[in-house]
């Protein structure tokens, strides 16, 4: 397969006064640094630029790979020459969220007041927040206008905020396995794992840097966060009742290979992922809610395209939430396009689906491209 | 509504040898105590006794008022004059599991080898193993033959293990809300909950009797346990993103109703539940598995009848697994009906859709007692 080959993170930081964030809050941050990548080339038009953003624990990391590293950025199945997202047509860009642990500011980065990290006095952020940062870097790159914005889950959340909040800006937007507002399940779960890192002794109100890490709770947390990526069939079609001895155990060690998968998935979490940026984040896609009169204006003319997918197995952002974001389009008259993908995969399809999405995302993209933005009539 | 009045808990101790159970690990338990409560009358004929059989976090206390209680017995909708389990007709019997912390014999249990609390020294149980105990009373009460056995979730794993174990000893069983075998869905929430718990610092490996509980991380057990009871419908219905604050408390404090009631849930629960026993019984659900050879032999000539309830909206244990029991059933052909009730209650359903469930369960009983036990051929 086609590959980008060796990619680097890079990083612009917006100093303060007068660049720091307002936050949806109130308060201010700064100064805010946003790690990201690109992949192609930007034409002379600059009118190919598509901005694609993470899910909960993403980062820039998107495509190709790291100097030294053998896995790929997480949607290098997707991004690269001929791949959906073509880097020989268009010019993509991915960055980390704020609020994150992967080179954008967050909770582990100094904060200016104290000369020490963050912890808990890092502000609440939101979807909001972080899309204001991202049309900063947008602006940045000298980009009026993004071609698309894509993403699945919390990347879709923050494509549909791009929609609400810059709707001149993208010609499209593509939110995938995502919805319009968590729901009373999707921030219960969120809940849990808040719980289970602010349980663990070793988190000390946040204040844990330099010190041991709250890596149980943090691993617990993550733990109940694959059951909810996974599908029962897909647990089914992966584990099934196996077990690494024949006999049961008859001890509380893990015997299913479901447990242990589990606890693998947990401890290696905590390696590459901030307590607190777990906290951050998931409160950031509690608080999203675009649904109803909080959507794009009813009088607005938006002239963007809208490609929605979702799938079949997806219990945590289930299709009838991708359905109500169609609607909500077509109550606007917006040019809408809606896919339920089969797959047994659950919420993990975004990243796995990859035949089913190259296939729709290509030819929208194409279509989008080769549309003139349309004249305000 | 009809209600039994104040109802006592007895118990019933099988003093070891030779009454000690063997249990299915190779290791015996001893002395063994069950916990159980009646309600209604024996008949002379000895033909009219239910056992109910109790959920993951149940009693023996289903029915009625304990002295000086508020809330009645966890299935008091469904056992008394007039209801389901018609106590005018049957004698119910219901009886905490052995593994328990409501009077049975468990990890809290005092270890009679060392004089202290089991801990961890209590050995693993399964559900064939909580069967035996309860067929120890039934011959203790002078019951030969039960007219059913019938319960909900994991009360249902019961019911199906005593068709198993024995057939001849039960005219009909109840599987309510439950499955032949856990899935490992399932077997990742439970273990998810057992991480938890072990996370915590208090719980020293099973030895906090009389010292602080590890009661953070039962609660968050709890709480997952929780979201898996209701479905995203009812949790829709119950709490919306309704919140106490009209605005955000940016802040990680609960500000969602749904985050208030998990912890109010998780927080009540410590004061009723014995850790060790939520390890304990999660364990012995994970290790049910009485699908295909291992339910009942083929050659096996059974009368008893079935009755097997699901719910729509209960994902926890869905109507597919439910399908599955009645169809190993018809491949034996043993009398079975299959009913999939409509609810959006979710796995919870089982003790709330009380309408539905009467109905079908009052006419099930009245045709399985007017019938005579079959001669076999």
């Amino acid at each position: 397969m086609n590959t980008l080959g060796i990619i680097q993170t890079k990083e612009i930081t917006f100093a303060q006064p007068p660049d720091e964030l307002i936050l949806e809050s109130g308060q201010k941050l700064g100064p805010v640094t946003v790690a990201y990548e690109t992949y192609g080339t930007l034409n002379a038009a600059k009118s190919n630029a598509i901005l694609v953003t993470h899910a909960f624990s993403g980062d820039a990391h998107a495509a190709g790979y790291h100097e030294g590293e053998e896995k790929p950025g997480w949607w290098d199945a997707m991004i690269g020459p001929g791949k959906a997202f073509d880097t020989d047509k268009y010019f993509v860009i991915s960055s980390n969220v704020i609020g994150g642990c992967k080179g954008s500011t967050g909770p582990a980065s100094i904060n200016p007041a104290t000369g020490k990290p963050y912890g808990l006095d890092f502000p609440i952020i939101t979807i909001p927040d972080m899309v204001h940062a991202q049309k900063r870097l947008i602006d940045h790159l000298g980009i009026d206008t993004l071609l698309s914005v894509a993403g699945g889950s919390m990347g879709g959340m923050q494509a549909l905020q791009w929609a609400v909040s810059y709707p001149e800006k993208i010609r499209s937007a593509i939110p995938i396995a995502t919805t319009l507002k968590h729901s009373p399940q999707q921030i219960a779960f969120d809940e849990v794992g808040r719980q289970a890192i602010m349980a663990d002794p070793d988190w000390h109100e946040g204040d844990y840097y330099g010190k041991a890490h709250p890596e149980r709770g943090l691993a617990i947390a993550r733990m109940v966060g694959h059951i909810t990526y996974m599908s029962d069939q897909s647990m089914e079609e992966k584990f099934s009742r196996r077990r690494k001895e024949n006999d049961y155990a008859f001890s509380f060690k893990s015997d299913f290979e479901v447990e242990g998968y589990l606890r693998y998935r947990g401890d290696t979490f905590v390696k590459r992922f901030d307590a607190n940026s777990y906290l951050y984040i998931t409160k950031a896609m509690d608080y999203f809610d675009v649904a109803g009169k909080k959507f794009i204006a009813a009088d607005k003319k938006v002239d963007a395209q809208f490609l929605i997918l979702s799938f079949q197995s997806d219990w945590l952002y289930p299709s009838y939430q991708s359905r109500d974001i169609a609607n909500e389009l077509r109550m606007r008259s917006i040019d809408v396009t809606y896919c339920e993908i089969k797959s047994t995969y659950g919420h993990d399809a975004f990243l796995l689906e990859v035949d089913a999405e190259t296939h729709l995302i290509k030819h929208f993209l194409e279509k989008v491209s080769q549309q003139k933005k349309s004249p305000t009539v």
